[in-house]
């Protein structure tokens, strides 16, 4: 039984006609730690990684994409088992602490995970540093796929994910996001009330299912749809998993399109109706 | 020189009439450390508290506030001094670490500042531990003001909000949020690329303006209004801040609305056009 991503309430309709009690849905948001199991057998150690308020479902996605985007795993390989905690000890907290396995095999950088992704030690903070980390934590999947699209598809992609957006159709309170081939058909979309883990969830979920010769998931031949603002963190995201081309229905921050710039990734904004514009490597569009 | 919360870039504009070079304005994203010094004198401590990416502008007011709606200060005479770091050692980062002073008498808890403010240790982690956290770690302010307001007044909101939004008003890229009196008048107004972090701002320079008798600011007396949805962190905020209405042009999410319920705070979303929806303590509204 998982938790439901939607609850709920009694509330006041008020409007020019008056007041009315109605009966409304709402988007859940719930906590989620992510606590990882690590070392040999005999001594494993645990360590939560982090807690994220989070709309409950794909949970495991969530972590598994976080765990990736976060530079602490490089593919689900090097992953044993994911599962809820089961030392959780109430009923309304049974399914928000998932604890994610690592192999023997592989090394967990218990400093990495400590530091806050944002900050480097050598050049204190500043946007430049945060671009750097992501340079230097991290293996970054710079291959090109076969990303070469018009105009008109691109125009053709909101309208697509908010059919898929059941969540939010109901609630209005999450944030969406899908990836899409380049004949623009939706691939998969992901719900959350925070950004960062719709996309956590998105990537998360595409990593269990290998697709390219090399057993991992060809991020680099799909387009990246957020349906709100691109930020540092969602490009640094998409940087992490390869993806070539992201396409924001708002406004992207001066990090988001600094990011796009360095890692050669084609940063779209404010694309609403016919018309969108493009901040970097616009290349990959046929205008 | 203060950094500047925009910037210039060049980007193509994309429509059915063609491609177009265009000079576009983007909303500043940059990392924010901030830094709490404490102890005696001769024995100065200093602790990293948190690094979030924000807007430049208004540091000292976000620093304040995040340490205020965290529970780490109770008002702004706990602090001696707030300055940026004079040890950042390039230009690009000097103007972003903070360091707060706390005063020799002030006592700062080491630990409740490590421990992630969702999650206790009691009870692990669920929606109903994190409101009981913000109880517990928390001075709650719980005063009643004068807040009584009609539908009407609560309908003019947005459009001052947005008169207010200059950066919003050229980049589409910040979350702004504002206090209004309960004659409708707005008093003060924030914008960032982060929605925690334009209430943070705004908290943050209310609590420099001592006004009531305790020579604290009464926020009880004002309606905070959301430019975007209503998460449990901006109500935990708003119930740190003793804030007894507030109002968001988006939807909330299921434990904003159980926080809301829990502290006695008006919580109104949709607020669109001549209507809204109202999700706990209507008694403040004449309907």
């Amino acid at each position: 039984m998982t938790k439901p991503s939607v609850s709920y309430t009694e509330i006041k309709k008020v409007s020019n006609a008056g007041i009315t009690e109605a009966n409304d849905l709402l988007a859940a948001e719930e906590p989620l730690e992510i606590r990882v199991g690590y070392g040999r057998a005999g001594d494993r150690l645990q360590k939560n990684i982090s807690v994220t308020m989070r709309t409950p479902g794909n949970d495991f996605e969530l972590a598994l994409g976080f765990l990736f985007t976060e530079g602490i795993i490089s593919s689900i390989d090097d992953i044993s088992e994911i599962k809820y905690c089961t030392d959780a000890n109430t009923i309304e907290n049974k399914e928000n602490i998932v604890r994610v396995e690592l192999k023997e095999s592989v090394s967990f950088d218990f400093k990495n995970a400590e530091r806050n992704f944002y900050t480097t030690s050598s050049c204190g903070v500043c946007g430049k540093a945060s671009i750097d980390a992501v340079k230097t934590v991290c293996r970054i999947e710079t291959r090109e796929g076969n990303l070469k699209v018009s105009r008109e598809l691109i125009c053709s992609l909101p309208q697509l994910l908010r059919k898929h957006q059941n969540v939010f159709e109901h609630t209005g309170g999450l944030h969406g996001c899908a990836l899409f081939d380049s004949a623009g058909n939706l691939f998969l979309s992901r719900e959350d009330v925070g950004r960062h883990n719709a996309l956590d969830k998105l990537i998360g979920a595409c990593m269990a299912l290998k697709q390219d010769q090399d057993g991992a998931f060809p991020f680099y031949n799909y387009i990246l749809l957020l349906s709100g603002r691109a930020s540092f963190e969602l490009l640094q995201k998409a940087a992490m998993a390869g993806i070539r081309m992201v396409a924001a229905i708002g406004a992207p921050s001066s990090l988001a399109v600094e990011t796009a710039r360095e890692f050669d990734i084609t940063l779209i904004g404010f694309l609403r109706g016919e018309s969108f514009n493009i901040y970097s490597a616009a290349h990959r569009l046929i205008v």
